[in-house]
């Protein structure tokens, strides 16, 4: 499916949003290089916006563990909600400013997105999953292991993954 | 650099091709998802072909060595030479037949893939590097390592990995 399309069919194209640059990097990248491609507006971008479970860092025994009490997870729901509703409309705007044409969808989850990311790159039948390299942060990181390893591992179609920024790894 | 280009700048695509159905495959998908995209010839595509040192398996141990005899040297380069005429005509047929205007240019290197094309993509400025996912084998791969893994998590520019075609995944 994925490996004998022609650019002329439509393609759903799969990018995974969160709040890093690293993610509105890929983006862009995938939008001035992949998109643009077809001079037809057949493509489909799916803006993926995955939640991990929140990480909290246990003073008493110097353990990561997953918040699930009601209120942390009440909590984490008011956030996710609206650091989606910021991602995702950053996400679209860069969109329209740089390819007016593109047909946008949204989705947002809760969990592990290492599971959730594979698992919809099947059931969507994407053409091309596209991520950066370093969302989530050094801590979930840790916890979660490299996401985009995981990914580039797992999926069956195209990935491609868009490296952090050159101003921002040399200023780490 | 890579991070900030635009569709209309000059781009260079290094697409990693050996004797796999996987690389020509990922060739294949990169001339139609991606070269075709600026409509202009503005891009160069670099094939590059890595032949890696030579696995033998030792009947009397049971472990695999790298052959550094004369011999062994001597055929291996013969054979690489013959299998990279092999591979970079069939890539550049490729090209032709999707993709006419596309300027190609050809490498050829004998070591750890791992090494080279890391090497390469940061001496040659590479925008952006695309490869298969299972180049080289079970025995090689077992020896070297995952290629795409180690390319995925240490170049600096964007990877495209694409993953063997569902037919050939089926009837492995």
């Amino acid at each position: 499916m994925a490996d004998d399309m022609g650019a002329a069919k439509e393609r759903k194209i799969l990018v995974v949003v969160d709040e890093s640059e690293e993610s509105m990097n890929a983006l862009s990248w995938c939008l001035k290089n992949v998109l643009v491609s077809t001079s037809s507006s057949t493509d489909t971008l799916i803006l993926l916006y995955v939640k991990p479970p929140r990480v909290v860092y246990s003073a008493l025994d110097g353990t990561c563990r997953t918040a699930n009490s009601r209120h942390f997870t009440t909590l984490q729901s008011l956030i996710s909600l609206y650091l989606f509703d910021c991602v995702i409309e950053k996400a679209k705007r860069m969109c329209r400013e740089q390819f007016q044409d593109v047909k946008v969808e949204t989705m947002i989850k809760h969990g592990d997105p290492r599971d959730f990311i594979c698992q919809i790159v099947e059931k969507l039948h994407v053409d091309m999953l596209v991520m950066g390299s370093h969302g989530y942060g050094v801590i979930k990181r840790a916890f979660l292991g490299s996401v985009s390893n995981h990914c580039a591992q797992n999926v069956k179609c195209p990935i491609l993954i868009v490296k952090r920024p050159k101003s921002a790894s040399g200023s780490k």
